[in-house]
């Protein structure tokens, strides 16, 4: 059993400011912290530290930053022989600034320059094996690609619905769980109220819609209902990444065929976990880690 | 005949941004450049630039800054024997974003973690052929320690003050020119008028003082006399390193035994020409880039 995940992975520096800096100044920062990044790269670390065998499909150019993604990736037992390496191309990487006071996030990025994955790039061996297909949509064809060739083959889709982007209207129709940021919601015109989250996500087509809210939690469209899962309160020290965690929370949670109430709770615990942490992947939690902070908490968690 | 250097040297990161991003937003860049910084590395790829041979002291860590820091001066042809890492220690980075309109730079940085030069680690292979000392004041006790043996020596000392610091007091009157930025003398309480600048620059006890204004040119202080040069006018990319560029040229000039008025015309068309590049190294022009420079302009060169 195998979570194939196809997206996009970036090399992250984080830096830690007493406050953002203001224009033409020059601000020393906390030591810098580096590793990956990426909403498919960061939610199937989360998969793999979660305990389950991940196979993950990308792109990432042949510069440093390249090597450091895939090593990383290697390092934490996912499966890269289906994230290629573009020569000449450089990676996606980031520069995110996080105030020690007040929190605010701010994020320089390049964009990578290396061709997307192209269709005839997922042959057979990517498939083989594969439970669960996970993708963020940010390589268009190839994900449109992914989750036609994933429904010919029986297996389910989650996508990660970051913003409303070519191709997105499609994927929410194929998939079988659309998970998205609020900004997804925001850009279909959401006004934040659940009545109208309800009659949005019945109409994007499939049939679990999630939409994750930060602090404010998460609401979940299922076969008619909406529910409100609460966020955990914890200490934020940075949220990068923290709905990719969730994403990888949520994926563990649907392998192991737990109701979808206890699983989007397991993904919650399993976001906050990643809040306590600087950066992406770094504070993405072990399983031991979210039950502990489950059963901490007085709340069950159905069997592994 | 060998130029001496003491001081900092970092790795910079730069990023060119439309516009420098509000707190909390996410902003696309250009492709990022990296590149060696630092004032008095940055001066002295400057001077080896020009043709001239170069010694370098100061520390890195063992991380891959320190690596790249050290191949990108001893690709320069410096030599990096003084060049110490530091083991366990990080190196000094910054991640600098320019704007494209406005010209705004804002730079977010990390302090190095490795212990500074200490005055024994200075040895007498340091002053081997040495026909000129040019520091940066970073490194308080190894400055101090170095100032007092180059004079014990003869060998002349060209202190760049970037701003009022411990220990810089000292230096200023030990030296035999004072190069500083506007800052060191705002530092000072300068009101900006010509006349104050005189006392002030009296008052250091450097024969020769210079202060850099930026595009307003510089001011030249030196047996009781005051002499301005304006700043040849171009259209700037980035000023990051100018006025360590307008180190390098003027410790050039010096070298050549110029008068001092040629030697600041020519560190200046030098570090004109460094701001037509993004970041402090990239930009620091060759011998040949100099002379055409003011030649074009209807400048005489002193023979080289």
């Amino acid at each position: 059993m195998v979570v194939t995940g196809l997206g996009q992975c970036c090399w992250d520096t984080l830096a830690e400011v007493e406050e953002y800096p203001s224009p033409d100044s020059k601000a020393e920062s906390g030591q810098w912290v580096e590793q990956g990044g990426g909403p498919a790269a960061t939610a199937l670390v989360t998969v793999a530290r979660l305990g389950l065998q991940c196979r993950f499909a990308g792109v990432v150019g042949d510069d440093a930053a390249g090597a450091l993604i895939r090593h990383a990736l290697h390092a934490e037992g996912i499966d890269v022989t289906h994230l290629l390496t573009r020569p000449g191309a450089a990676s996606q990487r980031a520069f995110i600034m996080v105030e020690r006071t007040g929190g605010r996030r701010t994020i320089v990025w390049q964009r990578p320059t290396g061709a997307h994955l192209a269709p005839a790039e997922l042959e057979e061996p990517f498939w083989s094996g594969s439970a669960f297909l996970h993708l963020d949509g940010l390589m268009e064809e190839a994900s449109l690609h992914g989750v036609r060739e994933a429904r010919r083959r029986g297996i389910p889709v989650m996508v990660d619905a970051g913003r409303m982007r070519p191709g997105m209207r499609e994927l929410a129709k194929l998939c079988d769980y659309l998970v998205a940021a609020e900004q997804f919601f925001l850009d279909l015109g959401w006004d934040g109220s659940e009545e109208q989250f309800a009659r949005l996500a019945d109409g994007l087509g499939a049939p679990t819609v999630t939409v994750t809210l930060g602090d404010r939690g998460s609401l979940t469209r299922h076969d008619g209902t909406t529910c409100h899962v609460p966020a955990f309160p914890v200490t934020t020290l940075d949220t990068t990444g923290a709905g990719d965690v969730f994403h990888g929370g949520y994926l563990f949670g649907l392998l192991k065929g737990w109701p979808l109430r206890e699983t989007v709770i397991f993904a919650s615990a399993a976001a906050a976990l990643s809040c306590l942490h600087l950066g992406a992947q770094r504070g993405a939690p072990r399983l031991d880690e979210v039950i502990r902070f489950l059963v901490d908490r007085g709340i069950p968690v159905p069997a592994v």
